[in-house]
């Protein structure tokens, strides 16, 4: 007897387990995983630890304390331009990941078809597959800032399209969709009659005076539209685990059965923590978004700058940077490979053999790359390969790191990449 | 469009979500929920406190942090008898839903048949059939004590059983089973080579001196044993949403697959509280079953004693009582119904649509039973049948209450029956 399902053996092997298992056992500069360096807000933590003083350790309603739903409604109405009934039509999740899961297991069946704009990130690609269903990729290119073309997306439909995924500001590439492809993709979900589910969790993390679209905001689309938002990234509340999922009730109704059995509720400090957070002061996340545009600049000018290489376009969004290692990757994919087979080969061998194994570097030079860089240089950045199609050859970097550690990072990045030359 | 999927729409309605509800919209003693009424320990919300304060609020490695996974093993050696490796075969979760239903997702393919003896916690029956497995019932009677037999339990067994859940303590009888059923069990699963999913959940809730047998101690019985554990019930801790899954590596491989797209992690603030809970004095705990154990006695006399029509025998552990209904929907079934119809229908009708429509009545005598002590005691039991095969007739009532409140339900369903006779 096989243990695990065939479909579950199939899947790609665990990706933010290697980086967090990186992360955890390796000294580096972390510029791979997307944790904001920042302190959670002082008034956010104060609420959580007044709500564990006063006994609030027990189960809340499913969907989430009625205050707390009430707060993100008016948040939503406020920023996102649309209103949600708080008793049917939002429900408050351990993180974004539970809605995010949840919701296509919800909707997906077998056979149906998820678009998903590639570069994106992987958990989307690994869902659909473990509902059943089929991920259609529309690739972007750096050329478009990696915002797909409506064309591309409209040919990628078919009878049996059920959903696209939107995410923007788009974890891994930064890129921030304009209003006329958010509409343009909303005509299409009209007229081809699916749904979007569109991940808003990097929402507040946008520069250059851009500004996000909801498609539940754009009449007659509230009807088709899953919405997923969380504090993870704006108000550094990675470890409180705390999202929400905003939908019509005929999903509400689908997600809570897999809610209840998956998740019962979200930790009830966490919502007292979040309800801080939406309803208190509103300069902790300007100020974090200040500095986060004083890294994007220091980033952006040392890869192109002082790293032999590698470039990059400025990205609109998020803390990520999709940088581009292409002429790295033409000149030297062999150096680096022969480094990890040799001096690299201890780090290689000791990652745990469910995450990694040494037959995966013949498929993607990115994470040769990526590899190369952790052993060589003690930075971690992330393969470009692990976001779909269009992402080979890329690496991420993340900018949600102290400006002294960037600095540090281009430099060390710099050094390992002239030692090839 | 179908918005979910015809598995979703077939799947029973919210069950802990009504339960939730009504708790939420309703003054009532409850004695619904599965919800310790104590206070966390005070060392473990200090531990939560001072963790917080030190800016711990960021991503742990997705199977928790190294230190609680030790704690875990350790935990682990002492109380249940067998060795685990904290760096592959632990992973933690957000309370022990996550692990019950990622380790079925990444287990039970189309058409596996999974062992559930009944009555037991409803959520197993809906998570095999959202993995599309067939659940496989085992009826346990009240003579047994709701033990489920063994032979019963091999002549369940065909080419396609994959898993058997073994949960003892079991909710919603308190059952537990002895070590003759669980070797038994061991030796069916070794010989027919299925998996064992042991839900340990009460393992620290058993009374009259007698203990749990974890399978995954049985010589040999480690490599095809799942084990969920956590300290909701034990620490009163179930808004920490704190858990942890136990599987040989090969299993763990592909329930992180799912854990790190649906999870990422546990909460780090629970984390920090969880291992003061598993590293700290034991009093707390103990105070606590010695308190239940004083309430499961004040229940049983109450209801054999004091309750017409109702009886039970006393549990073995857990807090819920499974509550024996039969002679009162002999005698009172119409008289029931006719209330809920007229007096009662006011609060029918405030029930959310997704969660109970009137004519689910018509299938359940016990959900008569139940929503009847609701609208005309104020008292909140949970209906049998929810529990699957052998559950109707039957109602769950908790002592996690205190004792007064426990007095107060007493009085209120004696009340509530006498006015039918």
């Amino acid at each position: 007897m096989g243990k695990i399902t065939q479909k579950m053996e199939k899947l790609s092997p665990g990706r933010i387990g290697l980086l967090l298992h990186i992360g955890e056992h390796h000294k580096l500069v972390n510029l791979g995983i997307g944790e904001p360096n920042f302190n959670t807000p002082k008034h956010v933590i104060e609420a959580a630890i007044r709500s564990l003083q006063s006994g609030n350790t027990h189960y809340s309603p499913d969907a989430g304390t009625l205050e707390l739903r009430e707060a993100i409604v008016e948040k939503t109405e406020r920023d996102n331009g649309f209103t949600v009934d708080p008793e049917s039509e939002v429900i408050v999740t351990a993180g974004t990941s539970p809605g995010v899961f949840g919701a296509i297991l919800a909707t997906i069946g077998k056979g149906d078809e998820v678009i998903i704009p590639s570069p994106s990130y992987f958990a989307y690609e690994s869902i659909v597959q473990i509902a059943g269903g089929k991920p259609v990729f529309v690739t972007a290119t750096e050329k478009n800032q990696f915002v797909p073309e409506l064309e591309k997306i409209a040919e990628a439909i078919t009878p049996k399209t059920k959903m696209i995924i939107v995410c923007s500001p788009t974890n891994p590439t930064g890129a921030v969709w304009d209003r006329n492809i958010v509409t343009g993709v909303a005509d299409l979900a009209t007229d081809h009659d699916f749904l979007i589910l569109s991940d808003e969790l990097y929402e507040q993390l946008v520069y250059d005076g851009l500004r996000v679209h909801s498609p539940a905001a754009i009449s007659g689309m509230f009807e088709r539209t899953i919405t997923i938002n969380g504090l993870s990234k704006s108000h550094a509340m990675t470890g409180f685990r705390l999202g929400w999922l905003i939908a019509p009730n005929e999903i509400i109704a689908g997600f809570s059965k897999i809610h209840q059995h998956s998740s019962i509720c979200a930790p009830t400090t966490s919502q007292a923590a979040a309800l801080a957070a939406l309803t208190g002061p509103d300069e902790p996340v300007k100020t974090m978004l200040v500095e986060y545009d004083r890294r994007r600049k220091l980033l952006a000018n040392g890869i192109n700058g002082k790293i032999p290489l590698l470039s990059t376009t400025s990205p609109k969004g998020t803390f990520f940077m999709f940088v581009n290692a292409r002429e790295l990757l033409v000149k030297h994919h062999d150096d680096m490979m022969k480094f990890l087979k040799t001096k690299g080969r201890a780090f290689l061998e000791s990652l745990p053999k469910h995450m990694f194994n040494i037959g995966h570097l013949n498929r993607s030079g990115s994470l040769v790359a990526m590899l190369y860089l952790i052993s060589a240089t003690k930075v971690l950045t992330v393969s470009g390969d692990w976001f779909g199609p269009g992402g080979e050859g890329f690496l991420r970097v993340s900018f949600a790191q102290t400006y002294e550690n960037i600095e540090k990072a281009i430099d060390k990045m710099a050094e390992g990449i002239e030692y090839l030359q």
